[in-house]
């Protein structure tokens, strides 16, 4: 599920999921948790580059179907568990390097948000189709807002539509685009860049950095969560089936 | 003063004072926020596209002279109308769309940046000219501050002068510019594009989106309340007539 | 230290400290706070330009030198000094430009993000090296994190590269770039636009865009003293001689 290696000090982590998407389902959440600490705590590691696979996405976020069916406790434990992956991300010490192909959608899009630097394929793309999909995107909301701002987190998650290199760069979404062939290797690259900073005074930066970063997916975490109850006890009587749930991301 | 009507499931609420520039008074004020309160409960209406008038200004704003002679009672309950517009807006749970042709100035341009999208006419232009005014611009400063960060926002402020369609663009004031001729047409397509989303995903999401914003307009509008009354205990006496009011937008 | 001359209404407060780099220690704090404070209360002066003199940088920062072997008392009263600094600035009523030649290296360049405007020769160059200097730069982070969001600071601070005109513009870390020659008549023209506003509605309205930022800078200079005893703590006895220290900018 999980491919890793070492290219010098730099822990290569390959998401290597069933699908050639890489969706997120709790098994590669836990196997990327598990990867990030290992890599987090082996002297040898000096940096992180998380990848997806070569001809395969970085990560087309988790299954619409199955997210849109959760309620009640499993909701719940879903909007946990996402805030712990993402939070798991930001506490790593070491400097941290998502190299993006193919597609980053939805909580694929949200997690590449976590890394210290996003190096993106020129032919990859970004998307955040939540409310397309009838997925309400509280938690996306607030990190685009934390990230990019208001305005930008707005055009962003009204749009919904698929966003080009190029328009990542114009949105300071990734901190480079690279050919596809060379994505790897900008990205162990730029790790090796950050890794060259002492590494107490980055580590203390970087905490200082991701402080209220961490404390707003905390809030918003919550926030999420009650939004859900209400939802459900105001809309779940009136109708049978629903076509749209409120499961947030 | 306002005319209303619907072009498919599009609510169409076109200002129309009597002035050409749709000068901000408080009959307006309640004429806008009635129309708005109609859209948001009638099931036939589905988005909001709100619009100036062929050949007419977006809204250039309240009538400086008016603001500046404002004192005490009448300058608080000044800014809690504007407050309560703003909010109006931000808290309607359907999609909507400004269409900005002509002026959109001070509080004309602050009222445009509660719309979920802005489309702005080739030839319309957008300015906050409160401190050349001899105005005080302390709850504008919070809503750039909050929609486009410290910067944007000083920069605006401190410029006092008008910015052509390219230029707000480039501040990311707007979404889209169009040409004149289908700037309606245009902002309806947006408000349709919104509304074809689940509605209450979007409104939730909405709903988490603006909840931080109606947060900062309301502890904008009660710090102006205050720096108003210190402005006149301590300035009030000093100066005779007074050319400068520290009246608030 | 300091050389004061008006220019019309303009009180011009040139950094003349030893070296042509404006190197920032106590003595010069001590000299600009003084200066800072004797324009504010001058009468004759409606505006101030800071500038780093002919064939001068504006300001190159602290003595890295210095500053790494700062320890315990002497290196949370250097935070406070540097918090004591910028807030000096910011509370400024009336209008401040910075006119930026040479370089703004570290304490430089967050010295010179305190201004109302910043105008920036096209030779000049911004740079935030702390994290290559192995330097913490938790107080740096917090400015550029408010006045530019988060993003672009992440990547500010973890570039640590020269940044050139063109690319300051690009970030909106200024405000004009001019040729060497007209960065002091430019600056000066900022001054007078800025100052031909009525007084009090300025003053007013500046105050409330501040307040936000001092509380920022207080809030994280806190932080930074408490981080800087953390980490001796933690830190001190493990390593002899240390050849990064978490001196914080």
């Amino acid at each position: 599920m999980i491919l890793e290696e070492n290219i010098g000090s730099v822990r290569l982590i390959t998401l290597n999921n069933f699908s050639k998407y890489n969706i997120i389902n709790e098994d590669l959440e836990i196997a990327i948790i598990k990867a990030l600490m290992a890599a987090e705590h082996d002297e040898a590691v000096k940096s992180l580059v998380v990848y997806g696979g070569e001809n395969r996405s970085f990560s087309a976020g988790g299954n619409y179907n199955e997210i849109k069916k959760l309620r009640g406790e499993a909701a719940e434990r879903w909007v946990d568990r996402l805030v712990e992956l993402y939070r798991t991300v930001l506490e790593v010490n070491k400097p941290t390097v998502a190299a993006v192909d193919g597609y980053a959608i939805g909580i694929g899009f949200q997690f590449a948000m976590m890394f210290d630097r996003r190096i993106m394929s020129a032919d990859a793309c970004f998307v955040m189709p939540e409310l397309k999909q009838g997925i309400c995107c509280s938690l996306g909301a607030a990190i685009l807002h934390f990230t990019h701002g208001y305005t930008t987190m707005q055009e962003i998650i009204y749009r919904c539509g698929e966003m080009n290199a190029r328009r990542c760069l114009d949105y300071r979404l990734i901190n480079q685009i690279t050919e596809r062939e060379l994505l790897v290797s900008a990205a162990i690259g730029h790790a090796n860049l950050l890794a060259a900073y002492p590494r107490a005074v980055f580590s203390h930066t970087k905490r200082a950095m991701n402080k209220p970063f961490i404390q707003t997916l905390e809030r918003s975490g919550q926030e999420s969560k009650l939004l859900q109850k209400k939802f459900f006890a105001s809309h779940a009587n009136k109708h049978g089936t629903q076509k749209s749930s409120l499961n947030l991301t």
